[in-house]
């Protein structure tokens, strides 16, 4: 324990030290970029090891520079193909042969290169193992290659005949055919002479070959390591010790593991940035291209179409090359041959950072087979990483003759390049990136019509433990919490049913609740973690998190955003349900005028018919409790409308896309990259969300102080009229708007109306509040069981009436009667409550205390007295969509962003969340206006 | 005349009959498609005249199948480049030399090919004019060409000597240098030899220096004129006059007017159809090339990018030879000479059609001039028509030798091919295509990194004058119309206001009137107009009628849509202006109960205070006005989202898109064609106006039949409340709302309301008509000046108080004193008026006359008595939004179309348009309510 504790700042110190040492860490495989100009005259370029490497003794530079020459006057003495050794010509014989073995005298003059030019009309001739060769360059002689005169016995006068070599090896290696003449013409040129271009073209063949070898088979690949084995002497080259010096670097190694520890430990030395001065988020890839023969054609930069086969407008192409930017293209070309003219040959890709260094991207070829089995498809452990990618190759398919059309086209249909984020990185760095392909054989039939199917893709990717863990810490945390306050709502509604007994209807409501706050936990993580991407990677300088990727990384957060979904429809409806069947009556304390009263009192039969008390009142007090019952604190169709504008129009939407830029307009010239859901999500709900609260802040500060305020006008009016309003949410739990008119009577002619409210307006009369001296007129009631059985009692007759129809006694009168009369006697008998006429139903008028506000539970229960609790911020509008906004609105936004997720279109959304508002309205009007007219008696026909 | 008619069916007759002879019409410029391939061992292919051409006595087709060679044992005779003579060899001399020249006698055995073959070992030589000469297929010796011994003085061993010539004949001919002797040399091998490829050289010269010439200057295309006259023996080719047999074809000719007649005289022979069996919608070009040097290279199916150098999927690229789809792109290409490869020679472009045809494509070079002026940019009378393109030079601008880089670019910057219909064809014919070129010079300074704006495009176009006339025809006689119903509806109007002077205000009013008429006129042709595109343009299966192009032609038709759009608003306003000054009544029948009333009457004191008629009834009425002011026939909002979601969502947009398909998903990866702003706006238009309709259906059928009438219950809340509406629009029109109650009294309560209700549904009481025995409780009312007269002056008060603020006496009383009164008068009057109590202010009850409906005027002038015309359609919805639902539909359609056309956005269209109906709907109902209140009286608290 001490141990360790004193190691680490050792190593740390150790660590810190070797990076002064090396700043640029130690790179294992970056090697310096050097290119055929690169060299100087006494340097040939190594097509091999690709540097620069210096001639022999009285060498000098050919005139190819992949190659070294003797010096004037020094013939070649001996050649392993690799290299020569020079000898001087003795003075009787100072020129030397046109192919540089002989010395011999010159008939004529002596040329400037040491050559001897013959009078015109001669012609040289000389013998020895010289045969004259043409080639398409010149007309020059050329030293025939041994190994072509001992197998064919003729040295051949063609310039391809190791392509053609080539092809008919793979033609053979695929037909398993046992004839392998030509392929040991190669291998012994490689063998014996190290040819430099021999040995690319077999490395060459190898990749034709996918890479695959077997322990068994005896093909281009297998060769090639059989050679790598049998030249271990020659040593490695550039440090890298799979690279063998005049061999081409085909493997990386075959060590288990050793695909993760070459992709996952050496960072890149410079890390990407996206903005500031620093800006880098350029990937500089550059590509050596070898002819299939072999020759080294140059140094490619990658970038416009030479790993890209999908045809496409250089700006578009670009993008892919932009750090950051996910890019995926997938285009059917034509077969066309024409086409595909530049793309032939092999390409070995480097990824060039600063310094002119140039670090190789390891390639996963998934066709790669050993023993027959594809081994890059499964586990990264396993993978054999390799170097050398061809995208065309239409040589192998070819039949008899080089110059007959290929049966067979092999395609690299999916190239995909992968850059990891180091974890924890606040300065961008990256490890080296993958680059994976995959080939195809095409059977061509007919190359004008036939196309085929390409892909390129680059993607970004980081390790994404991190963010999950630590969602699901939060989850877990705010899990628990909501499973708490469930319990409490449970017992708070327990309370307000007046009933003790837990039974299966209390499990149900428990879950009811507790699936709006687990929707609620649900919603609060997912847009968290969708800002967080949106912010983080919209807004970083240096490249510090990267997206998680289309599919797995994204599914977990797709269910995440499902489940808030599915639960928040669960409590939405549950609280639709509630409101629609709550239960309401409005108590008219208008009494008949006192005059005419007491002038008809003594005559019995007349009592009603002499100045009714106008139902009017009520009608026109239902009326406006009807229309408030959809009213929302936002404007739910303009809500629907901004956050279209904002995404579409505004074009917010782009914020939404794979690449690190923050532009809100793009050029529709430009690349587009695919979406991303997790911004997509961000985005909509941030926006939804803000949208919403903006829209309330408005109506609460600006629209309903000066201009309305719909439930302030409900309140108003029931003083206005005269009329109070009991409201039963719960069995022994509701809300009651005091409306007794200040004034005594209401029900009067304009003349008196204008007067009353003027005296009002001059605070000429009494308070409105239910106590004297008091303005309180909403409150929360806690009522007694026996209130409640006594308030049954009266409705018992209209329950029945929407019950099962049967055989009904004569003697329970005209539905109508009867409902007239209940509606008389609840109204005098609530009427006398609240006036405390009853006296075992008496109640008190008290403040709730903060903590009861705070988790929504009353503590003291209604035994014998009912409660009272004053009520200022009108929480009867709990009851109507009014007081329930922050449901409706994190439903709203749920259900556009589901939508969105689903069918990727905001405009999709925008219109079914409109429609979804529409229907959902129209069901709480409804049922809500037969709801009304159930309970308070009036007629539906005014409640327009 | 008589001759005329008799010459008629003769002509026709003729014209068949030639019809018969040449079913092909004549086409003056179509040639047969022949491809070298098709060329028979005696015909050669002539690269010239792009046909077979016999091969001469003694003669075969050489191999590479552009000239002949003499058959075995025949040498040639003589030669003119163009043709050879053939001679038969003596028997003692068999063999031919190489090259072909001499006969001679073998050293060894005679070759099938009639040459000698030299034992292993020796090597042939001879004598004479042949000298060895190297070329890059073979080490055969050919003769050398007696010009370049000539001029040189030695046959140099290069393949590209005349490309060089033409490089640094352009060189020079911009340079106007006067050193022409390499220029000569070619002039001399076309005149004296008339060689075919050095003549095609010269053409793509003269097509390097575009086509321009001087009658001063002596550059290419001087010269090839010059050659071209000196040549008038030889004859021309193909039936062309102006293709001179071995020279290339370059221009049409320089008569006046030439180009019209080319472009627009005969048609192809077969037509184009979008659809059906006979589907031929596939533009098949072919290009004759030609290297630079003069060699004829292949046929190329023109297709992929061999004539369009913007990058782009091969799908996409495709889309450009699909008659009827616009096709535009510009895109920035790198000018990377590695991507012009493809690009270099000079194109003839064909046209192909049935029967293997060709007709050459006129092309306009922009570029070209004559004495150094654009000839081809003005009239098109005045073009010179040319043939022959070239996509990029990068030869004309090398400097001393063609392997340096080039200085200078020429690029084809921008390709346009246009069709022209046939006018009045109904089977797709079209002219012969335009091609318009026209060149930039690019100054090369980095090629890797420099890039240039490439454009290429495919247009359609018909003569539009006989739409235009037909549109303006429309438009004068709905004109017309028009102006005579405005003075129509300024006559009712000045009826209706009861006033016969006309003024200033007359005028005005007519204006305002039209201009409403206008607008329809302008929307009913403008829709039309649309329709008609959006329906012939894509339902067409024969092609007849192609879209207006952009610019000019579819000008016209955005300033309709301006000009309705704008009249449309100034209706629009005006109407709502007279909404939010109608003046309104509610007259309460209600009278204080009888019994309570006989009670009191002798105790004045108390009167007032017995039993007052309760105005809840008057609020309650008011407030469903108020409500349903802006109510809609339609649900606005729902349009704006349904017409969004079918435009969007399910894809009605790619209908408007430039291309003769109506698929409504396009897949993205396919090319989208620019948008027609016509097809635009009908679209658009349509949709909303059909959607508007479906909506009015479904809610005049349905919805208010079966769910909620809101004029209709507001009728009915008249009649149960007992309160009648007086609504006047103009000083003597209006409205009247008979709302007596059937039952006398309404201020009850529930259990009489309840009772009320039920007798009047079981048919118990009497009906609620204005007069007995009748249903008719709305009207609309002509009133008497005098009965106007009475009315304003009851209000006068109330409309001093509104006025400016001055020093009020005391004894006009309180302000709600004054009200209150003027409304228990102005109730008490107009009650008495209807009850017919009034004797100088009788009214009649009548129906309307057909016509007078009609033309919305009543031809009966109020003199001495009112008149009340039945109304069983509810009429008074003529001042609510409800009964102006056309013109509140068509001012939301232009607005949405108009956004649209801005914008070019369907979604902000929707959103703005959805922001202007809700900021209308606010102003109505905001001053509306204001205006209600002040004319009725009723206080504007209760209006909620």
């Amino acid at each position: 324990m001490a141990t360790a504790t004193l190691l680490l700042p050792i190593c740390g110190v150790a660590l810190f030290l070797s990076m002064l040492v090396n700043p640029c860490y130690s790179q294992q495989f970056a090697i310096s970029f050097q290119r055929p100009a690169d060299c100087d005259v006494e340097h040939f370029y190594d097509i091999s090891s690709l540097s620069c490497v210096k001639c022999g003794p009285n060498q000098r530079r050919s005139a190819t520079g992949f190659s070294c020459d003797c010096v004037t006057g020094y013939r070649v003495l001996a050649t392993n193909g690799a290299s020569i050794t020079c000898q001087q010509c003795p003075p009787e014989k100072p020129a030397v042969t046109e192919d540089g073995y002989g010395c011999i005298r010159c008939p004529g003059i002596l040329t400037e290169q040491g050559t001897c030019q013959c009078p015109p009309g001669n012609i040289l001739a000389f013998k020895g193992p010289s045969v004259c060769l043409c080639s398409f360059v010149s007309l020059r002689c050329e030293r025939c290659q041994t190994s072509f005169i001992n197998t064919s016995q003729s040295c051949v006068c063609g310039s391809n005949i190791l392509v053609r070599q080539s092809s008919m090896l793979n033609m053979h290696v695929r037909r398993k055919s046992s004839e392998k003449k030509r392929l040991r013409v190669c291998v012994r040129v490689v063998q014996v002479y190290t040819n430099l271009t021999a040995c690319q073209a077999l490395g060459n063949m190898c990749v034709m070959n996918m890479h695959s070898f077997s322990s068994v088979a005896n093909d281009a690949c297998g060769l090639y390591n059989t050679i790598f084995r049998a030249t271990a002497a020659l040593g490695s080259t550039q440090d890298i010790s799979y690279w063998r010096a005049n061999l081409p670097w085909l493997y990386y190694g075959d060590q288990p593991g050793l695909a993760n520890r070459v992709l996952q430990t050496d960072p890149l030395p410079t890390g990407f940035s996206f903005k500031g001065l620093n800006r880098n988020a350029d990937v500089n890839l550059v590509a050596a291209v070898y002819s299939a023969r072999g020759d080294f054609l140059q140094w490619e930069t990658v970038g416009g179409n030479n790993l890209q086969l999908c045809p496409d407008s250089p700006s578009r192409q670009k993008a892919a090359y932009v750090f950051g930017t996910a890019y995926q293209e997938t285009v059917s070309v034509c077969l066309c041959l024409k086409t595909f003219g530049f793309y032939r040959g092999c390409r070995v890709v480097y990824l060039t950072h600063v310094y002119r260094r140039l670090l190789p991207l390891p390639t996963c070829n998934l066709n790669q087979q050993y023993n027959g089995k594809f081994i890059n498809r499964g586990n990264k452990n396993d993978w054999y990483l390799s170097r050398r990618v061809l995208l065309v190759d239409t040589l192998s398919g070819r039949e008899k003759s080089l110059s007959s059309l290929p049966k067979v086209m092999r395609i690299a249909s999916s190239i995909r390049i992968g850059f990891q984020l180091v974890p924890g990185t606040q300065k961008g760095q990256v490890f080296p990136p993958l680059l994976t392909v995959s080939y195809s054989d095409i059977l061509i039939t007919d190359p004008n019509t036939q196309s085929v199917s390409v892909s390129f893709a680059v993607y970004y990717e980081m390790d994404q433990t991190e963010a999950r863990v630590k969602t699901d810490i939060a989850l877990g945390v705010l899990g628990g919490v909501s499973v708490l306050y469930s319990l409490v709502k449970t017992a708070s509604w327990k309370r307000r049913i007046g009933s003790p007994l837990i039974g299966m209807e209390t499990v149900l409501k428990f879950l009811l609740f507790y699936a709006g706050d687990l929707a609620n936990v649900f919603f609060v993580i997912t847009m968290g973690t969708g800002l967080y991407w949106l912010i983080f990677y919209k807004a970083q300088h240096f490249v510090s998190v990267l997206l998680p990727l289309p599919g797995q990384q994204e599914e977990r957060f797709i269910t995440y955003v499902g489940c808030a979904f599915a639960l928040k429809t669960v409590q939405f409806l549950h609280k639709l349900i509630l409101q629609l069947s709550v239960d309401i009556f409005f108590i008219d304390w208008e009494r008949p005028r006192g005059n005419a009263n007491k002038l008809v009192q003594g005559n019995g039969e007349a009592k009603r018919d002499h100045s009714p008390v106008s139902i009017w009142r009520t009608y026109f007090v239902a009326n406006e409790w009807n229309e408030i019952q959809t009213v929302r604190k936002i404007s739910p169709t303009f809500q629907v409308m901004a956050v279209l504008f904002l995404l579409e129009v505004v074009g917010f939407s782009s914020l939404a896309l794979r690449d690190p830029w923050s532009d809100l307009q793009r050029s529709p010239q430009s690349y587009s990259p695919p979406y991303s859901l997790i911004l997509r999500y961000g985005l909509a709900a941030t926006l939804w969300v803000c949208m919403g609260l903006l829209q309330m802040v408005f109506f609460t500060v600006f629209h309903e102080r000066f201009v309305e305020d719909k439930i302030r006008q409900f309140v108003d009016l029931c003083s206005i009229s005269n009329i109070s309003v009991l409201l039963l949410s719960h069995r022994c739990f509701g809300y009651y708007i005091h409306g007794r008119s200040v004034h005594g009577h209401a029900d009067t002619n304009m003349e008196e109306m204008n007067t009353n409210l003027k005296r009002e307006a001059e605070s000429l009369c009494g308070q409105r509040g239910l106590l004297p001296n008091t303005d309180t007129q909403t409150f929360q009631v806690s009522i007694t069981s026996r209130l409640r059985q006594q308030y049954d009692r009266i409705l018992e007759p209209l329950s029945r009436r929407n019950g099962p129809s049967r055989l009904v006694d004569a003697a329970s009168g005209h539905p109508f009667d009867q409902s007239t009369r209940a509606y008389n006697t609840m109204n005098r008998f609530l009427g006398s409550v609240i006036d405390h006429a009853h006296r075992d139903m008496e109640y008190i008028v008290r403040d709730k205390l903060f903590f009861e506000r705070v988790i929504g539970m009353e503590f003291m229960e209604p035994m014998d007295k009912s409660i009272f609790y004053n009520d200022d911020s009108h929480s009867f509008s709990d009851i109507l969509f009014y007081g329930n906004e922050a449901t409706l609105l994190i439903f709203d936004t749920l259900f556009f962003c589901v939508v969105d997720l689903g069918a990727q279109s905001f405009v999709l959304a925008a219109i079914l969340t409109y429609a979804q508002q529409l229907l959902f309205r129209l069901i709480r009007d409804t049922v809500g206006r037969r709801n009304l007219a159930n309970k308070t008696l009036v007629d539906k026909r005014f409640l327009i």
